[in-house]
């Protein structure tokens, strides 16, 4: 900043979380109640207002804790919204973030004093505010950031199978997939560790429990490791 | 937001730009020399505080323009920073924007007021605050969304040779090429226009200049057209 004027006014700093999961069939959407005027009662992402003393990714791991009880759960920062009518009370840049999380493992922990719902993405209620373009941007770097690195995970149980696997895929491109390529490649990737038991709810054979090597997991998930015709699919 | 306290402590909000340029043989880094206390005197992207009716990309468009005189700049918003301790005067979150620019073109329309200097990415001076994260993170951007979209033809004059793009890509990954397939994928993908002219003098023979098919350039700026191996870069 070359000019000299600390004496700008300052403007509030809140921060957004866009939080994704998967039910095994959709993708959904954790929207909270808005328990305040105005806009009292409407849908909402879970937000909260940046403390003094607090950095930006500790005021987003704040701000999940307290709606889904989880910490160390996947999140980025998205993008920085700032139009000056985008909160008609007092101007306040707000620094979205996302989060990929398993759905069924924390079901149980989300708090309730927001009453907390999933919506299917396919069927948002109205928002308020421009939380609309924020889950629709975060939406769009989720569908791109899986085509290329393996984040998708994120929104299994510890314990998945292919067909699991598959339909995420599915959900999140909403294109049917070549099965056996996608299951080649992923299987090259290493990435995953079969285990010996079977689920066998969903049909009479039964199909293979996966884990992720958590220790290759790590070390690629920024790594380039595309299990889909990326070109295709964004073009 | 869900909590009511929109009587909040608000905080100082400014945009930093981190601007690239290209001068036909190393990638280069637009500084400003730092006009007031603290830090006087010191190397710093130019930056500015967000007026109180400004969007984030509006200040970030002023900004540059206050700088290079220049508007209609490839810019994208980066990260936003916001480190308590950043600004040792007073909180500040920093949205920082990396821009794209034809160093030689614009030489000339780059403002006076603020000395600013071109650097070598490869010899930076000291910088103020988290500037030098600011530039590490802006670059590595860069160096990944050229692998896979066509965004570093902004760096270069309306009319290139061959010879000047091959420089081009391997100063941003400073790395040696493989020249045939690289100009074939290129040449492959349509959006060069061959001109009539040859540059000739860096060799006897000369190099066909080209130019840039703006239509596909701008549909396909999104678009994976991806002329390197980003696996191997990568990895």
């Amino acid at each position: 900043m070359p000019e000299n004027h600390y004496n700008e006014s300052p403007l509030l700093v809140a921060v957004d979380c866009v939080i994704f999961g998967f039910d095994g069939t959709e993708i959904k959407l954790l929207l909270i109640h808005r328990g305040f005027e105005p806009l009292k009662e409407k849908w909402s992402l879970m937000g909260g207002f940046v403390q003094p003393n607090e950095a930006l990714d500790e005021a987003a791991t704040r701000i999940l804790k307290q709606l889904t009880g989880l910490s160390g759960v996947y999140m980025e920062q998205l993008h920085s919204f700032g139009d000056p009518a985008r909160d008609p009370v007092e101007r306040t840049i707000s620094v979205a973030y996302f989060a990929l999380i398993d759905i069924h493992t924390y079901e149980k922990q989300i708090s309730e004093s927001y009453l907390p719902e999933w919506f299917s993405l396919k069927k948002l209620p109205k928002l308020i505010f421009d939380h609309r373009q924020m889950v629709h941007i975060a939406w769009q770097r989720v569908q791109y950031k899986a085509a290329l690195h393996p984040i998708l995970f994120e929104l299994l149980p510890e314990k998945f199978t292919m067909p699991q696997l598959l339909s995420l895929y599915k959900a999140v491109y909403d294109k049917q997939l070549d099965k056996r390529n996608f299951m080649r490649k992923l299987l090259t990737t290493g990435l995953l560790v079969r285990q010996k038991d079977k689920e066998k709810e969903t049909s009479k054979r039964g199909a293979y429990y996966y884990k992720l090597d958590k220790k290759k997991y790590s070390s690629n998930l920024q790594a380039f490791m595309s299990f889909l015709p990326a070109k295709e699919i964004f073009r």
